[in-house]
């Protein structure tokens, strides 16, 4: 790491250590000492449209680095992504959010400075109920209060948070011993056990099956789970969520398990498992199908970064890594492949001229279309529940906020893929309803010169809450979004209505690589995925229950 | 009131007993029994592109209507407009949040249910930060706590926050007594001696000046300030974020008094009075002129609604609305007019054909444009200061976030705004970084059918921000703003580089009356209003100083 002279360099030297190559962010009078740092260091400013843009941005680029970060200024930038880190905490993606903030000495006769709330830490309470670990810098010991918070943003994979007053950017840095990094503890003894007890109920069984999680992909545990999945031939599903964790081209993958929203096969191979081993998975209920899933505890192993559970027991100071790791090492016997659901790779599309589009039809379309460096980036919605059908090449091609289920990410997350993965296209696929939220970080994706292609599925609303309660509040103006590529006056746009017309533009948008692709697809509000119709069915039956 | 049968309808009524007639949200499923119930009841739902447009929107109708409401799902809407009802706390504008939310009955055993960030108080917790009462609704006695958080909104001009969980909206409603509206306490004696000593001080002084803030409007005094000057003919200057609580064409109106960013007439006059009636100002920083203003505290009266202060010492028991009514009803001589500085009305603005328009040449054609039923709304930014020159014909007729200075606020605002006051037509002057925040609002505005004229201030970036420290982080992709009228399918667009063309478009746009008009007004970056020259000469200083 570069000698730092100043806090502001000490935190800057940090994240370009911890492969940090862009800050996502928009400037303001408190944040600008810090922004000026940045601008001349060999961090990358990516200033966006508007902060929640920098917040869905960042969170993408931490799901694909490791470690993401946004720079804003105090509350009226650090407060508007709110939301963005609320979804960064409640998915276990690391971004480290800096604010700039009114200097130490500025705070101290407590004046009415424009941008406070109710008082100076204001901002720091509501951080602290969305991050795992936050501090105000207050002097040049900051260095030290920066490696601790790092230091769990990397542990938790969770956001924190870093305030940073202005008269704190140049302060000398007063170096500690070299940041801290906590070795893990390991409770071998428990450890034992829970892997031994593991190990028997594993052999014993006659048909295991894996449920794979995305904790697997925050806590770099992908290579991992590979090696068990082939040390041992035992099938594997993966969650919702997890999707991607492992390529839907392994000859073990199930496809996704998803409770009465995925497919049937999937469902009963999962369901009739006499052992469940449930690997980095959360238990939420858009995973487990509006909780239509029926996984039998008395039969589960449990495994998560936090614990261990075997049936109703539990390991408490095991983690996941480590459980991983002891079910490698350890005798379990070698499967010889029996016969289980396999999810066939896409069929040629074939295009009915003048054929109106309907939305199986374009998931079929577009799952024949993915290539080794197409990365699908699904807003909730039907983008998620079709997508989540789509055949994906590479492990971490395709995510989603899949639990938290914020509407606007999948834009401003593409900027953020981009920029961390420049290997990879991302494949947008959005509603019309999150689009208008957020869409126009096309913008941003535009000056960095990026290349995503954007799916915008139009069907004039929010056709997730239709068959749940109808009225007008799910309309939205149709636009024209092909448009907007004359607004910012780049990119390439495209008018669908049927399957030629979809065929040809995904023909073209391939071989265009200048700029973005926006492909305006008008969908009969009506229809929608085979997933979707069964999700909402679900919930719907409990929206009307409760209300 | 109508009877109100459910807990839900029951908020429903005290909304509309209140005047509110407008609610602005987006739906989510746990708000959709909610947004059910407003869409049958007399109560608008204005559903705009993201959360954080219905926020502004919120907050513009509340300062002109004296209540405002907006409806969200939980965290994934909620905490999307965390800075916008930070903005209404700051500026005191009494913005009613409410927020759908997951069942009672569905967090009995904490499931992992979608949308949850920590556990299910994170939400409540953050807004117990930015709100001046909050409580999430249990069971049938939520309407006592909706009487609650309803009167604080009402007495402190604060937004406040109600959790209505999915299954308590359709509870039967158990009412108490009538809405208890709490007597206003005086203390008499306290109030008697701090009017006595005031009056003492006025009469005995020279040259008396009110200084008027921003409390006089949102306490609904700004008829006892009318009295008041004309029962004394003390001469009345205002704040920057209290301007048109009175009407700059009022014969004893001197205008603006901002420190060094003001003219320096106002300045001389108020700065070298014997006696200053602070009335309802918050002194922060923008209103004194980033603290160049100096205001002598042994010759001041200083009047809010939390105290009075005379010189050096307070009466805490006696508020703005008691005092003023005291001062009204006491002996204060009437003075003859003095010599004061006087605003002239806007001369005429003659275009000069081909001419390259410049900052000052555009704010005199805006100002000898303005009409009676003109509300202008100026975003933070140049939007705002050079506006702050502007002859503001009636009361009320001027607003922005002068004090909090949330850039995105404007555009939303005027949908507020207008569908608040339907008599007025708004005038938005919008920097280009702030339209790109949230300017796609104009959706909304065109689906409601409103006519705002939208003056976007095109400087290809935060021209604020250029003069304090400069980098390509405050330069903004240049959009052709226009064509937002072509992805929306409506309005009507104007180019704008010469005096003529500014002429016409605002000549055509006062004509056409059926949608908005949006006029792209390119400027030099490197030109800004001479406010915001030595606004920013001043604050640069200190970001160079502190960093």
């Amino acid at each position: 790491m570069e000698p730092s002279k100043t806090v502001g360099e000490y935190l800057v030297n940090r994240l370009y250590e911890l492969s940090v190559r862009q800050v996502f962010g928009v400037p303001g009078d408190f944040a600008l000492g810090f922004f000026d740092l940045l601008a001349h260091s060999r961090i990358q400013v990516v200033n966006t449209c508007d902060e929640q843009g920098a917040g869905f941005a960042a969170d993408a680029y931490a799901r694909l680095k490791g470690l993401g970060a946004l720079c804003v200024t105090y509350c009226v930038g650090g407060l508007k992504v709110v939301n963005p880190v609320a979804q960064a905490y409640a998915e276990m993606s690391p971004v480290v959010v800096i604010s700039g903030a009114p200097g130490i000495k500025e705070r101290v006769k407590n004046p009415v400075l424009h941008h406070k709330v109710k008082d100076f830490d204001t901002q720091f309470r509501i951080f602290e109920q969305i991050t795992v670990a936050s501090t105000v810098l207050r002097d040049e010991n900051g260095c030290q209060e920066i490696d601790r918070v790092l230091e769990s943003a990397l542990r938790f994979k969770r956001p924190v948070y870093i305030e940073l007053p202005r008269d704190v950017v140049q302060l000398p840095a007063k170096l500690g011993d070299h940041p801290s990094v906590i070795p893990e503890e390991i409770d071998q003894e428990s450890l034992r056990e829970a892997v031994d007890e593991a190990v028997k109920m594993i052999n014993a069984a006659e048909k295991p099956v894996i449920v794979a999680g995305i904790e697997l992909h925050r806590f770099g545990l992908q290579d991992s789970l590979l090696r068990f999945v082939e040390k041992t031939g035992i099938p594997i599903a993966t969650t919702l969520d997890g999707k991607s964790v492992i390529s839907d081209r392994h000859p073990l993958c199930i496809g996704v398990y998803e409770g009465a929203m995925g497919f049937e096969d999937v469902r009963m191979y999962v369901e009739s498992s006499d052992c469940l081993i449930l690997l980095g998975a959360i238990l939420s209920d858009v995973n487990l199908g509006g909780f239509t899933a029926h996984l039998d505890q008395t039969k589960s192993i449990n495994a998560t970064n936090e614990k261990v559970s075997i049936r109703h027991h539990s390991y408490d100071d095991v983690t996941l890594r480590q459980f991983i790791k002891g079910l490698i090492g350890s005798n379990i016997d070698k499967r010889k492949t029996r016969e289980i659901p396999r999810r066939v790779p896409p069929i040629p599309f074939f295009p009915v001229q003048g054929q109106r589009l309907t939305v199986q039809r374009l998931f079929h379309r577009l799952n024949s279309g993915l290539e080794d460096n197409t990365l699908v980036i699904a807003e909730p919605g039907d983008a998620l529940f079709g997508g989540a059908d789509l055949f994906i090449h590479g492990a971490t091609e395709f995510f989603s906020p899949a639990y938290y289920l914020s509407l606007g990410f999948a834009v401003p997350a593409s900027l953020g893929a981009q920029l961390a993965r420049p290997d990879l296209r991302p494949l947008v696929l959005v509603g019309d309803g999150a689009f208008q939220m957020t869409g126009m970080e096309l913008s941003t994706i535009a000056r960095f010169g990026l290349n995503p292609i954007i799916i915008v599925l139009n069907n004039r609303g929010y056709s997730t809450e239709r068959p749940m309660m109808d009225g007008p509040f799910n309309d939205v103006l149709e636009w024209d979004y092909g448009k907007v590529t004359e607004v910012l006056g780049t990119g390439k746009a495209f008018e669908i209505e049927t399957e030629d017309q979809l065929d040809n533009a995904l023909i073209s948008a391939r071989e265009y690589k200048a700029g973005f692709c926006i492909l305006n697809v008008r969908l009969d509000p009506n229809d929608s995925s085979p997933a979707l119709r069964r999700l909402t069915e679900s919930l719907g039956r409990r929206v009307k229950q409760q209300s």
